[in-house]
């Protein structure tokens, strides 16, 4: 990932200088018209701003805390995957340092840099963000989204795009596996699929307004109604020998929003049950 | 649902004969145009297509197998909610009876029928479907879609319809449950929430090629790539509170399919884990 980004900043002509824990990984951006730093030291005290993306937590730190003093008075952009606590402590040392800090999340995968299928968040120094945007629109073409001051949101935002992700392509499979049962090809699904996909998008807007206003009509099926339909496809699952787990989530959840006087409401007032343990 | 359906067919011009077991409910439809039949042998005997649409399969057979003989020569169309089971078994019944049989799904609450939101499903026979077709799309207007021969296939894509619908609202709940940890209103992440939805609908497409074809190349992120996340997505539930069981649901599934050796085979690989309990 490190290696992509730098190859986008490039790309757009920013003066760029690397470094790399095992040095050879930067030989191509070298060719490339990057400066190759000699230590990370140098790296960050070559550029005002400064982007870090290396495995993990444990790795930013063994990488930073050395050289912390260096990094003062210049932007550091974090985008190293961290939870949303990691971020918030993080941007807690930064602050003691006087380090502008902004904490990142990407979504998307390496090729997906620099092009306009990478979506790239960004939290924390409002100025910062100000500051470097148009620099740090080489790494994501048409989305670059700073989400607010709070570093632990590009965490978070990441999570929740990543939680619907799996959402949404387990339910699919598992709708796969059950047509699969009658000989019905995944590909002859994926029509249906995709409407059924877009037609729950559709619900989205309105139950988030229903979610803000803490008030959960029933304006297309009650949560009684979601159980009856969710106990037939447990026991369609079941009969067909397909996997199971999915549709005893779905009823552990909405069993205990009926045990919460929900049965009447809406499936947007299911929204309390995952606010909880 | 019954008065819905009876309804459509009325709006549309089709002669219509009803009978419900309360017959109260029939009064507004009489008032449009419908003929009341005294009894459900009589309704039967008054049109070469009979619609029925009752509780369950309990209901269909006290309902209708006393009067199976008046069936005979007919089409019948059962929107009663059936298992693949059910719609198999009764497919049966109906052939031994002479009956020609369709079995129904309606994707829809009563309000969508006959307008464009509704979605109708049927299978089962292929000629008693081209015969009726033209008078079927009164209850759907853009989409009456005939499945194929096998009857149990309406109830399977209902429920794999059904199993996506959910997938994604509960995972889109889990995200706004994220968020709302650091204040972060539902409606502020609803754009977010419907562009993730959308692109998670643009795998469907590749990856359901990949498991008609089985093989699953990773051409974007590998299953070991995917656990990472999860485990991300379950530290960060965690510690904040929320919701668990979707993350563990998601790697439990991961962890069998990294067992199963497709730890670095894409997301579609996962339809194995799928397929069995
Ligand atoms: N790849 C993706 O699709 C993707 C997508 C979104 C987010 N991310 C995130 O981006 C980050 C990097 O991912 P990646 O795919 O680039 O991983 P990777 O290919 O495994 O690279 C890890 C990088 O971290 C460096 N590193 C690890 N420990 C270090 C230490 N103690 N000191 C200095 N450098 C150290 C490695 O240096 P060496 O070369 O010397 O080992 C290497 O440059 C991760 O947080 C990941 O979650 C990746
Ligand atoms: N409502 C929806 O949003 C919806 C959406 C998709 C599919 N469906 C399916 O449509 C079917 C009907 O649903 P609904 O919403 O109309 O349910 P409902 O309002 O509870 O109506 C049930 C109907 O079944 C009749 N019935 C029940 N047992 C009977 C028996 N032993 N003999 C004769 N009639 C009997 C009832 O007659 P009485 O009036 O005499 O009780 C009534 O007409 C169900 O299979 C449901 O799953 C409904």
């Amino acid at each position: 990932m490190g290696q992509a980004l730098a190859a986008a900043f490039l790309a757009k002509g920013h003066p760029t200088t690397v470094w790399n824990r095992s040095a050879g990984k930067a030989e191509k951006l070298v060719g490339n018209g990057a400066v190759l730093a000699e230590s990370a030291k140098g790296a960050v005290e070559a550029s005002p701003l400064v982007v870090v993306c290396v495995s993990d937590y444990d790795a930013v730190h063994a990488l930073l805390d050395p050289i912390g003093s260096s990094l003062e008075g210049r932007t550091l952009v974090n985008l190293t995957t961290a939870s949303s606590t990691q971020a918030r402590d993080a941007a807690v040392w930064a602050d003691r340092l006087g380090i502008a800090y902004l904490e990142g999340a990407i979504l998307g995968v390496p090729q997906d840099i620099g092009t306009d299928t990478a979506t790239m968040l960004y939290a924390g120094s409002g100025t910062a963000f100000e500051k470097h945007q148009a620099t740090l629109e080489a790494l994501g073409d048409a989305a670059t989204v700073y989400l607010g001051e709070d570093h632990g949101l590009a965490a978070l935002y990441d999570m929740s795009v990543l939680t619907i992700m799996w959402g949404v392509l387990n339910s699919f499979l598992h709708g796969a596996a059950l047509l699969g049962t009658a000989g019905v090809k995944a590909t002859t699904f994926a029509d249906m699929a995709v409407t059924a996909i877009n037609v729950s998008a559709d619900y989205v807007t309105g139950y988030s307004q229903q979610i803000d206003a803490r008030e959960f009509p029933p304006t297309d099926a009650t949560m009684n109604v979601h159980l009856g339909g969710m106990q037939h496809l447990l026991e369609e699952s079941e009969a067909l020998g397909v996997n199971t787990d999915l549709p005893k989530f779905f009823l552990k959840m909405v069993h205990r929003a009926v045990a919460d006087g929900d049965a009447e409401n809406s499936y947007a007032s299911m929204v309390k049950q995952f606010r909880r343990k």
